[in-house]
């Protein structure tokens, strides 16, 4: 298996996409190719023991920025590292890509170079969130702000097949984020999505509320792009609020020392729980290739998670099922 | 001043309802009617000692439910504690209405027997988040799941004038909810009330992405009510997620016993800075009249806050500042 991997996606690019790729071919056997910057990249490469790892690089000129204007940047950048990478993917040279970069310009470069499965209306940003026992798949986050039901439907869809295949959740229960439990609470794009839901053949268990997202009520969970940035985002930042002021507390009483020495650890064990790094990366949903986009604070750790992840997804052959999906699917509603 | 509670409002109502409005009666000088079953509420008031505090009840035979439908039961539950209630408030016979009932209820009888100030599109319901140093006032947080940008214009001035009287901050910071901090940045709802937001002469510092919401970037954040009300209980959810999965770290670890209790009055504490208790509850701002909407969990403490803030409510005047607000936002834009 050929991995394309984007040296120069993290926000410390290419340091730790490059250590992690290393990682990734030694751990896992993969053979990694590297797209990004020469003059940055060989140095970076210098620094291990390439001895026995295929680890190539394929120069590529460009950079696109994580401040940039995604369609903007996709369409000029000829020559950037995503444009180069997603370009190889489409023409089979390689199986699958992994970018930790602006993941507005990975959906811009994806749907103007590889293109959408046959039939997906829009691809979907996807994320894994911890919860109470296990995790579970949260899409869209980001991809479309504002959506109709048929993209709702094709995000249950896809992340169904996903939440199965990769994560290896069987039977994976569905649930739609609203404002309240019962059915008929909503926007009117949620009580518009219900029913459909409701029909679609999918392990559907009704709505979610905010509060039952960290319970593991539902191991999809489907929502707009711009609802799901907002619940993505929101966690992280209460997670953190949650750390900071504990510590804060823990510091400011007496027998601190001992105290914050005791939790420490427990500390430690939190963050790995709720740590990013460990998931590694989440797919690019809908498009016609197999593209994981990490975080743009991916560490080495994360990097070779995320080509983990994206090894895992080619093995499941996560792209063809969802593309049978989809077919099924409009062959169902043009017999009805 | 006199102010009418709603004794079948909190989960376990009458018992902290009663109690939390006594406390308020003789803490803050109140006069306060509360409104209820007679059968439920009168051996409930004689659990206390009431002398010197001017406390009276009026029956009411009807409760609406927590699961009930807002609007159905709000039109066919005459005798209902809620509908009593708001019918004292619009008759001038009491000055404000708090109830820790179903949210959707109290804002479905505001709107049936209160009605809306003059001007206002849509009545919104409120939060208070505590962040990093002090606190932000958001809405809408579930009155209305679909919003027109006209809409979130009026929560961001009525928000302002709320934080501004009885907040006590002075010239609060606005921002609009959003997936990306730049301009430009949103759904199409926040993509229209941007520019709206920009002329509005409010403090408007622009969008805010979830994970700003907890560091305290706004003062006042306005959203759509299906979103602000997946911010609300998402936060809750995830605060408490954290705090279960800290504790069981530390308790899973040696010398668990300690640290255990070298934490817990740091727990304690981090609790009492998240706790809506403090806060006592929130208002439903637009209508025409002061009424406070308490979690349904709350105990005598926050019922007790509610009451607190019903007073300052009223004492800053803050129902007629909106309108005040309103009628100069409605000459400025027939002017142009």
């Amino acid at each position: 298996m050929r991995i394309v991997v984007d040296a120069m996606g993290s926000d410390r690019h290419p340091q730790p996409d490059v250590e992690g790729a290393v990682q990734a071919a030694r751990e896992h056997g993969i053979e990694i190719v590297l797209v990004g910057r020469k003059d940055m990249v060989e140095p970076e490469l210098a620094n291990h023991d390439l001895s026995g790892l295929a680890i190539s690089l394929v120069h590529a000129s460009q950079v696109i920025e994580m401040k940039e204007h995604p369609a903007a940047a996709a369409k000029s950048k000829k020559d950037s590292s995503m444009v180069v990478g997603m370009r190889m993917l489409k023409q089979g040279q390689v199986d699958a890509f992994v970018s930790a970069g602006n993941s507005g310009g990975v959906l811009a470069v994806a749907l103007l170079y590889l293109g959408r499965i046959k039939g997906v209306k829009r691809p979907a940003l996807s994320t894994v969130f911890p919860t109470r026992d296990n995790l579970c798949f949260v899409l869209d986050v980001g991809a479309n702000a504002d959506c109709r039901p048929e993209y709702l439907l094709q995000f249950a869809m896809m992340g169904s097949v996903y939440a199965e295949r990769v994560l290896g959740i069987a039977d994976p229960r569905v649930a739609i984020v609203s404002n309240g439990e019962e059915e008929g609470k909503g926007n009117a794009l949620v009580q518009q999505t219900y029913p459909l839901l409701k029909a679609s053949g999918l392990n559907f268990v009704g709505n979610a509320e905010g509060k039952d997202i960290p319970t593991g009520l539902a191991d999809v969970i489907v929502t707009d792009g711009f609802t799901g940035n907002v619940i993505a985002k929101l966690s992280e930042g209460v997670a953190g609020f949650m750390l900071d002021i504990i510590k804060e507390e823990i510091r400011s009483r007496p027998m601190a020392t001992v105290g914050a020495l005791l939790a420490r650890s427990a500390f430690e064990e939190v963050r790995r729980r709720l740590d990013y790094r460990e998931y590694g990366g989440a797919p690019l949903l809908g498009v016609d290739g197999t593209v994981i986009v990490a975080h743009g604070r991916s560490d080495s750790l994360a990097i070779k998670n995320a080509i983990r992840v994206a090894k895992h997804a080619v093995e499941q052959d996560t792209v063809n099922a969802i593309r049978h999906g989809i077919t099924q699917s409009l062959a169902a509603s043009s017999v009805e």
